[in-house]
């Protein structure tokens, strides 16, 4: 499809600086893009590219201007170029394989309107597949799961029995949602495993990344609330609840039982120990280690995390640590020879 | 099914306080019981929901009391807690669906008695699979690998050839033995495949979550010892060998030809090093970074692993760093005034 | 395959000490070897080994010596050892299925000459597999995907559309090329996702650990440049691009737009944040994060990342705090004495 600037700016929400008949084909990275591109600034890092980029326009944030460029100035710079790409390129393409008669699907199982399973999938009793759902090859759906509508489960993804999947949910390649929780009694040197009974709940709207582990509760339901983004390798262990609209940035992990509340952003890395609370609004930094209840609207990081503006200024003077410790052995040695100096006295 | 408090209290090893007559339904978590369940508490900070949990009773460590309550005393409350489990539901049903015509199981397998292999399962040239065993969609189990009796392997789980797994064992979604272990010789710039030829062995008893990754050794084996429980998302590289009865928490990674003893229990995002040998009976907290090797029945944490004490009075203070050095600069200036005052005289 | 120890050292490249005639029938560990193996040194640590070993013959880098053992001394000892695996044992077999009539395979795809495909496998439109590729059960390839020649996609594998996979490429079980990228755009509580229309490509000589995800770009293309290793669950973000040679190991998290350069070696349970770049030859040690840029030839370590240099110094004196600050205390003390003491004087 092919857009003037004009165009684009009304429909992604900003006005234009420069040229506004100019058309639109494409969408490019800054470095890549060539003309009829529109490409995008999200980072202060990539304003010099400005200068260079071939693109025929920029979407850019308030206070970056360019006399010589064409530029769409957008309050939410990001959310205009997210819409930019959907304008030029339409919503991704379904796929169109109907249900393959090469799936095996129970008897027992309610498979709604317009929804596609490839071969190879294998949908268990009692399962219901909401309208307009896209199943890929290897999908396993365990007994009495109910998956809302509009999903999209991506190859090998597998749902164990009992869970709880919303619509409009986008579940990655190999995610695993339901396996047991880790529960387990020691009795001397013995581990008794403890039935996880419970399921899991996927609430509306939420994306799952690949290879993402959401174990099932041992009792009741770990949740993941309404809205929330996971990344890829992602563990939740069982009896976690998350609440709306979190991000959860890749490779992070939450122990069992901990609540997490609305609009909370987790970075990559992150560790979260059990039973504990953490509010909305938080913001946790990369590769902190959770281990005390975290209120809302705070920022925590650091190993075990603390209040960002501590942990910054640790961390930014923790490599002086030699020079400390060079400084105390000067400290006492000065002393000693003052103390030295005033008893001779 | 229904039991008296009384009932359940005698099988699974405890106390009545309270009336013993009362009628056990279900079993909950603390805040969402209703009439007619058993609940339990394992975390202290779960005590005050005591006091307003709907349960019909609770199962509690000793030390704990409250006469509004009925409750089972326990020496091994969470071991108690699981029984309860197992005789209010009975255990996990197993599938029914015998060896499907359409598994792709080779004509030189041995398949067991009272096994259920699901279609889309593939089954390779020498593999042995014993008396009652379930195999989901999508596992496949290589060349010449041998599972002992009553495992289940879970959708999309691969075993790859020549790997020995024991009876009893339970390997969740997406996990993967024997795959490659990492290892090249570099020659400049060219990194040279080293042929990993050595398997895994998985023995008895042992859990395995999902997307876990368990390479196999270059030579000989990597090992998994009896009873040995680990949860999701972690990696065992080439010729680790791991004791019987460890707990391993989500997101591990242990690195090549480490041995790990009896009784050990690492927590959840640990590194360990390769090479080194980590005793019975030792303690690893959480996120630790372990690069030596560690005695039997030690408490070790942090990033580098130490013993538990220094680790914890260090982290404790952690975050006083700009205080110290804030307290040496004032020392600094004072002991520089005090000399010149000394001098002055 | 039965060789004496002379032609092993000429072919693999080394010099015998010892008798030059004994017969090697196998290669075994250290520890387990028998009269007839080869074995090899490779660490430091196992060098009292060679005093027990009962292999006939030990492979060591120059400057071991013990005169009661036939050794085959060799400048890359470890390329020696990997190319006697291959010499006693050949090179992996290959399996002989050819393309499988239960694979689904779009009438599209072009398959090349000496191709296996496994049924369970599921091609889509528009692909390419380029000859003597090996497609195990379970592995997926999306539309327009295109695979060169002698690659092996392990059981599970997913390719999703779109995506480019040079030659000679290794990905095992249950790796995932090409799922979306993380990328929302946030308007107040709601998350927009933005489409990911780009791309993976996987350059040539690629090997690829079990679980990894790949992202494929927002727009344009991820990239792991030729000859790159990557070891077990490890996250690479959407528009990161990753230079030939590298080596990178298990659960490894990169975030996005960063570029690594080449030969560079990254060792477990790094994370590396967006939109820096990382130089040639660089080495990060295990568990850093990493958050600025690195020059080439440096090594890193650490949280933050720092040369490594300063981080050893500062880690090595780490647990020292509680005794800084005890000394600190100390000093307080007997400062403000001394000033007391002389004041009164």
């Amino acid at each position: 499809m092919e857009f003037s600037l004009e165009e684009i700016a009304r429909r992604v929400g900003g006005e234009v600086r420069g040229d506004n008949r100019v058309r639109i084909r494409g969408v490019a990275p800054i470095n890549s893009a060539a003309k009829g591109d529109i490409t995008f600034i999200s980072n202060p890092k990539y304003v010099k590219a400005l200068k260079t980029t071939e693109a025929s326009a920029v979407i850019v944030p308030p206070g970056i201007s360019d006399d010589s460029k064409n530029l769409i100035v957008s309050e939410n710079s990001y959310l205009a170029f997210a819409r930019t790409i959907e304008m030029v390129y339409g919503p991704k393409a379904r796929p169109s394989c109907g249900v393959s008669g090469e799936a095996r699907i129970h008897a027992s199982a309610k498979i709604g309107r317009g929804v596609n399973v490839f071969p190879g999938v294998f949908i268990e009793q009692g399962v219901s597949i909401g309208d307009g759902c896209d199943l890929y090859p290897g999908v396993y759906v365990g007994k009495g799961s109910a998956i809302g509508s509009d999903c999209r489960l991506f190859p090998n993804v597998a749902i164990m029995d009992g869970c709880m999947i919303g619509s409009r949910v986008l579940i990655h390649a190999g995610a695993v949602i339901g396996s047991d929780g880790f529960g387990f009694a020691r009795e001397g040197q013995v581990q008794h495993k403890i039935q996880q009974i419970g399921n899991v709940v996927v609430e509306d709207d939420v994306e799952i990344g690949s290879n993402c582990c959401i174990d099932r509760a041992v009792l009741g339901s770990t949740v993941i609330g309404r809205g929330t983004k996971m990344d890829n390798l992602i563990q939740i262990g069982h009896n976690v609840v998350i609440g709306p609209n979190c991000t959860i940035v890749a490779q992070v992990g939450v122990s069992g039982s901990t609540k997490i509340g609305s609009n909370t952003v987790i970075a990559g890395q992150v560790g979260i120990t059990g039973h504990i609370e953490i509010g909305d609004n938080v913001e946790i930094g990369a590769k902190s280690g959770v281990i005390n209840s975290i209120p809302s609207n705070e920022k925590y990081l650091g190993i075990p995390a603390a209040p960002i503006s501590t942990a910054r200024k640790t961390y930014a003077l923790f490599y002086d640590l030699p020079e400390m410790r060079r400084e105390l052995s000067r400290l006492r040695r000065e002393l000693d020879a003052l103390r030295k100096e005033l008893e001779e006295k």
